[in-house]
């Protein structure tokens, strides 16, 4: 049953985390030039750069392993963008862009921080050491950026679409 | 721009919300016959009943805003319910299938956490006071539920995995 264990199940996790963070990477740029306000538009830009490194982690995890770096298909990942870009049209040139387009954000966040979350606890059992080391940076970088976003909709976005 | 405003946001995101909680009563039960130990069954049995309570808030926040309950559809959740049933055939009858079942039901849980957050804040932006009642009792329970689940992980399923 080895290739069902949980060593099995962090690789192809590892997969999956993979292919979104890539879809990210291309989905952060369309909602950095959809925003209305500079300081998200901002926040998505740094967060773009962020998202690089976390890619970086991952290839180091998967060397770590010994495995090519690849994705796997999420569905999830790619419901929550189509989503994202469903609220970017509908909402198009409205007051409430920038409070969708941050929900849609945080949506994208908190399936990171589920995966991550996820892997580093599976880590942890694994006892892949360096792993945890860097899949712990990756999920504070998350939660913050969760936390950023959160503080930006009720200090002004949310405000000013009302 | 009425209809492009906040509350058209609110009432949009409560939509797919409703549409999310539907799909998640279908896919609890499927979970938890999938579950191997006894415990896990038990969350998922737990969670099924408070989902129930959930959806029924929702009626009320529709109610409230003197709209008929509808769901619109959600790809995210379709998208997170499809990832897990492919853990589930890829994983059956595997070591780790327990903790895969935590994973997807994890991803459901962040999923319900941040638009339950999302709406929350909105719903006090916008003085919806009865509704802030209300999505605030439900986001405390999705948050448990998230906890309940790590530590159940953490304590018994990836260890028996591993």
């Amino acid at each position: 049953m080895a290739d069902k264990d949980l060593k099995a199940l962090f690789v192809h996790q590892l997969k999956d985390t993979y292919f979104a963070e890539n879809a990210i990477l291309k989905a952060l740029p369309k909602m950095a030039e959809a925003a209305r306000s500079d300081e998200l538009r901002g926040a998505f830009g740094v967060h773009l750069e962020e998202t690089k490194g976390q890619v970086r982690r991952l290839d180091d995890i998967f060397r770590m392993l010994k495995q090519q770096p690849e994705g796997v298909e999420c569905k999830a990942i790619q419901g929550i963008i189509e989503e994202g870009e469903e609220i970017m049209t509908e909402f198009e040139g409205g007051e409430a862009m920038d409070a969708g387009l941050i929900s849609a954000a945080q949506a994208v966040e908190h399936y990171e921080i589920t995966r991550y979350g996820t892997l580093l606890a599976w880590a942890k059992q694994l006892q892949l050491d360096e792993a945890v080391k860097l899949l712990q940076e990756t999920l504070i970088e998350e939660e913050n950026t969760d936390e950023i976003l959160s503080e930006l909709a009720e200090d002004s976005i949310n405000p000013q679409a009302a």
